[in-house]
């Protein structure tokens, strides 16, 4: 049984992850927030799950090299100097760094990536998708991460290749492009389609999430398979073993 | 068994009207063209289907008034003075002139109306299509018939009320609003699904037409059933009973 | 605000009703469960609504009879004699009694009922349901009760025109039956379609349930519904006025 | 420009494959049917497509070998001493055998394959095919075909985890069988979808058949990438690259 720490343990995703640990059958280690003491919580941790905010992330990583212990980062909004101190972390510790810690994204991405690789550009790629009526933009951060994996498919660049919010007199839809439609409403947690159109026949992939709880879940999920890692930095498909 | 007469018999919808009329078991009265007689066919009809032009229709009404023939109009692109010429010949035959001859669609349209009434504004209408990659604009037709539809049953205009496109930095969604995306691609006949999206529930209405056959047997059916209305005007939800 | 008494307030819908009642603006007049007394609870309450058990029934009803107060029945597995106890107390105060109490079914079935009535034989009617790997019965009671909508539309039993569990050597479809097939898996709370497949082309009504939540929001709808009428028996349909 | 040519040219697929070469840019070299030479077709052709009988198939592989012709079959109903014959056939010539000509299914398959290698035991798989109310067995043949996959993905036997036709007092849902449902309606050529339903997400693999033309049309394709190769049995994922 591993002793799972929480750094962001008060917000709602540090409860939630709370939550998964015991459903998962692990410990929960302590939790700390902001002006709390990390260290604390490592001395007493087999790992980290760090769900809190940018500014927090070089300490957190410092305590994590300190106590030897490795590190699962979901916090959103790094910039690149961010990403350069997970970097430096890495040489010392296991990191595994994520903006969606959901299983079924991750395995959803690299399926499209497969078959964008695989159908040729006769197959019209459309991506869709609905969240609740608060959410500010569109289209969603995991819309684009699965258009990202199917420009890489074909081998194109995504920014050359969205058609976005398609309305009025388009034309007829150019090939190779790749169309993305946003809906909102209600308190939808998250569904996103990928479709592959073409003459006469449909492939539809998608993902559904119910509730917020499974990026709690891929969370713990990934800190169980990184406990098992030598020192380095890791992605979530890895923890698939994509 | 009625004999059917079409009018534009040498067109897309006018060979899948043919079809459609052999199917239902109906009487292929014969079929006339641009620089065609109209009389001619209406003379061993009991009844026209016109999915010619707007150019033709006063020659093809005036030739069902001389001949006494009900008369279904399918023709798109009709402006005002098209509509006074059919409220003047409905006076004398029984004409249904429709923009959509799909009983589903029409039934549809119906059920949202139905829903939008009965589902107050924490319910949030979207309403997506998908239609094949040679359409040149979006949303369809049929969307904005369902808008339309949504908004009657909610007692607002659909113009006030419409969000096409969804894009960018949007900001919360605002209550009230219908939305609408449109994607694109491959060689979908149509599909169309409207929403109702509240907390924690969804109720989604939709309809999927495999081919475009589904609007000629629409068309033999108003057929069979004008022939035994009275001289007047009529729609699509009348031959459903709505 | 209503003040609104929970019979059965330990259970999990008791808790989620007190949830809803909080999320609604309502005023939580206090719970009451086995061996509890209701009577304690209806003295101070506008209302009650009782998610308990069959056996409570009789005393929960003399309760709010002897406080003239108005009363929602979500309890399951009711038998005979519980709805003659009903039908008496309806003659004292106002009593909405329903198996399920989520608006967007209670729609649905209207909404099947309605697309049952319009459409013909040649629309053939297929119902699909999806729940949580912890069910253990097919199909679903809502499944049956769209189900019975959906013969009722049609004039016809449902008990002569279901087919269950379509497998093997079949046969052709016999027209004018309605199928069922179910689904299970996850933690799905509960997804239905009923589908109405005609030739080319398919009509599709749906309901998703996010989570159990929106059975409790139904109830206190349903409640505060109920507080404006006199006294006598009532169904989910005419709160949502249909 | 390929001259192909057709064995079982008069059948439905046959008339089908005609108009697709033609679609494909590729030369029509002929067809045969019961009772005709299929040397003289071969005579004036590059490659053949074979769907018409099991009791033709040797006349048409000695036919081909003659030639010295790939030759891709799509006949259905063959049995082992057919695939004896083929695999002697494969000696010399290039032969392609499926019982599925679709890109979309066949690519479909590989891809549940990969999800139910990636994805665990909590991951309950369900299959759900829908298809026109003329078909007479359940589930589809392409259903168990995503079946196999499936367990293909997990290391088990389809014959121990599938259940079917679910219905009536089944219990909780046991961990690790592979669940399948069909529907029956109106002329669907084929709507198919994996589910992989977990605690709280849900990933759903869709294919959707608008018409049969897709199996003509993938006929074709394997037939053009059939041309490039040398003797030897070939299957359709070979023609995705999978």
């Amino acid at each position: 049984m591993a002793r799972i720490g929480i750094i962001g343990s008060q917000g709602r995703m540090g409860q939630a992850i709370a939550a998964a640990i015991a459903d998962a059958g692990e410990d929960l280690a302590g939790g700390v927030d902001k002006d709390g003491d990390t260290s604390a919580v490592a001395a007493n941790a087999d790992i980290l799950i760090d769900f809190s905010s940018p500014s927090a992330l070089e300490g957190n990583l410092d305590a994590a090299i300190a106590a030897k212990l490795p590190i699962v980062i979901g916090t959103t909004g790094l910039e690149e100097r961010h990403h350069w101190l997970i970097d430096s972390a890495a040489e010392h510790i296991p990191v595994l760094q994520t903006g969606n810690t959901s299983l079924g994204v991750t395995l959803l991405a690299h399926l499209v990536r497969e078959a964008a690789t695989r159908l040729g550009e006769d197959w019209d790629i459309e991506i869709v998708e609905t969240h609740h009526r608060m959410k500010v933009d569109a289209p969603s951060g995991t819309a684009l991460l699965l258009g990202e994996a199917a420009a890489d498919g074909r081998g194109v660049g995504l920014a050359n290749s969205a058609v976005r919010g398609r309305d009025g007199i388009t034309g007829k839809r150019e090939a190779g492009t790749i169309g993305f439609a946003a809906l909102r409403g209600g308190t939808v947690a998250g569904d996103h389609t990928v479709h592959f159109l073409a003459d006469n026949e449909r492939l539809s992939l998608s993902h559904l999430a119910e509730n917020r709880g499974i990026f709690a879940r891929g969370a713990v999920k990934a800190a169980q398979w990184l406990l098992a890692q030598g020192p380095g930095r890791y992605t979530m498909p890895q923890v698939l073993g994509l």
